[in-house]
């Protein structure tokens, strides 16, 4: 279709990516009036329950994407593993939103953590790893106890190992099959928090307040907010966050997940950027007048951006596998809102829904639920 | 398919019409995890973008009935003008809630205004109006000043008359095609309020808080909250929403307009109950953890109720007709949350959406946004 921003009430978001995330995508694109079209490889995922249209196709089908294109208004994902090809396909046909560069920077560590140095960002050390690279030499530039992830692919702790001296380097290599990686040098934080920032089209931004989040067994357990940081330590996550959107001439919402260390040099470390709507940010459903669903909506369909004002305290939990069957209980619990992701299957460690517990804004939060 | 409570997620809840709250439903059920299949006589309306799947057929084609009723685990309706046969001929085969009883008496004014009476509720003083009545006698005995309304169909001022003298009645109530017809008492009230309560299948209660609505041309206009009411006049309102709850045995969401009558007998007075989320009730979309629309579902569900809790006062404004083109420069303004309802044809008086400003617990909230 031609670009004609705002993409006004009735107009039609595409949306590349069918889990959860595209769910309340398209959940807030029906507030504001807008039909979501979900494109994505299998039947029967989250999204498709709530939009109004779905093409169930490959990513590199180029005759689904370009039927996809021709009756969408504007094209995002929900996911940054999303096949930048598609994306460039598309965006030659219909606008894609953020700009598939926010992918190809995202999709490979080494990219983005050489992207982040360049724009003056703090990052934990690393150095890119491939068959040139002299293993046991790099983890002991790093300090001995390194974290090797492939540069590619990598979620919720797959693809990763742990080296605990040089010499462990090359099994810890051999663990991820020797794809391209980079060797991390292992940061001693207090805690990681991550900030949710939405830059609109005009290079307008609004960051929701920092968040604390909790992992367990390298997968998102728990946030909560506000995350406790002192005020220099938020205004700082909200620049950074800011100047890594402005710095990928980004549109729509990205995270921008942190480590706080506290060691003799206190401060800010990314470690990671989502280019989209995260689960460190599901709180903004019950706490914000305007979520970061909805607001990754009308950046990209060239709205104003909403305000990210919080309302409420809260503690948001993830339902991970089995978790699930406890809904009934978390939907008596007061004051708690619950999310179930209309998942078929339960598998160990999936994300099947989160429980976002809310509480007055003068009610201290310690990350209970 | 056979009753079986709570509906667990990945169940089907069935409603019964396609407007902007059947829209409002099936997001709301979305979150819970719960599929929504919509029935409804027309094409292509709201609620129809937003649903797993949709049954387009009249409402008294009785092979498309029992065929929803064989794909829902429970059946809802999304207005109070769904035939009650209809809902009568789905309770014999799969779960109505609410029953449709609660359909019969609100469908008809003068039903209604004698539950009230029988439950020892106040309302305006009326008098029921068909061929035998006396009318000029009837008008005289309700001090004059009468507005005729017709028993069924009515809405937003729709099927309405009014009567200054007895000498007008006969006139109002030709000007109404001599419908049966109730004759109500014109009561000079200070302000109009409306309650929102849900009542579980197990008799477990909740009330959101009193809403202040402001009419203009007979439809609701704007819907602040809080009410400003004096704590007794807000918790006798909250009593006569529960009593009447109780007393329909009612399973849903339940909404109670009342008079707020400041002269020598002050008290409130119930003008009409909505067996059905309500266009009052739209703020706690964004001001609760647990919408409306969203505790309607859990309780036809099954599911135990959510906190009615509010986390920030609300003025919500409807957009009628072509207000909606409004939307761009809605949106801008300061913790707005927009909302469109994905109607194609804009029609003098018609909601197309509805705007809630939001605002700290703390503010003074006078209604204007």
């Amino acid at each position: 279709m031609t670009a004609s921003f705002p993409v006004a009430p009735g107009g039609t978001l595409g949306v590349l990516g069918g889990g959860q995330l595209g769910r309340m995508l398209a959940c807030a694109a029906a507030r504001l009036g807008l039909k979501t079209h979900i494109y994505c490889p299998d039947e029967d995922r989250p999204a498709g329950q709530v939009a109004a249209r779905e093409t169930v196709a490959p990513y590199n089908d180029e005759t689904a994407l370009a039927r996809f294109a021709d009756v969408v208004d504007v094209v995002t994902f929900e996911f940054e593993n999303v096949p930048a090809a598609a994306a460039r396909f598309l965006d030659a046909r219909v606008p894609v939103r953020p700009a598939p560069t926010a992918l190809e920077v995202t999709q490979d560590r080494s990219a983005e953590k050489t992207f982040l140095r360049d724009a003056g960002i703090a990052t934990t050390p690393f150095v890119t790893v491939d068959e040139s690279t002299d293993l046991a030499v790099a983890v002991a530039a790093l300090g001995g106890r390194t974290v090797l992830k492939t540069r590619r692919w990598g979620y919720d702790g797959k693809g990763q190992a742990l080296a605990l001296t040089p010499a462990e380097a090359a099994a810890a290599w051999a663990a991820i099959d020797h794809q391209p990686a980079i060797a991390e040098a292992f940061v001693d934080f207090s805690c990681e928090v991550s900030v949710i920032v939405a830059r609109a089209a005009d290079g307008t931004t609004a960051c929701y307040d920092g968040v604390r989040n909790v992992h367990e067994g390298h997968i998102l357990a728990r946030s909560i907010v506000p995350a406790g940081l002192p005020p220099d330590t938020e205004t700082a996550a909200r620049a950074i966050a800011e100047t890594i959107a402005r710095r990928l001439d980004y549109v729509g919402v990205l995270a921008v997940e942190m480590f706080v260390v506290s060691g003799p040099e206190p401060g800010l470390l990314v470690n990671e950027i989502a280019p989209r709507v995260h689960n460190s940010g599901h709180w903004t459903l019950d706490a914000c007048a305007v979520s970061q669903f909805e607001q990754h909506v009308r950046a990209v369909c060239g709205w104003p951006l909403g305000s990210p004002l919080r309302y409420a305290n809260a503690v948001m939990e993830n339902l991970l596998g089995s978790a699930v069957a406890d809904w009934a209980a978390l939907a008596a619990q007061p004051n708690t809102a619950v999310h179930i992701y209309g998942k078929h299957a339960v598998k160990s460690g999936r994300k099947m829904g989160h429980a976002t517990r809310l509480f007055p804004l003068d009610t201290r939060v310690d990350g209970q639920i």
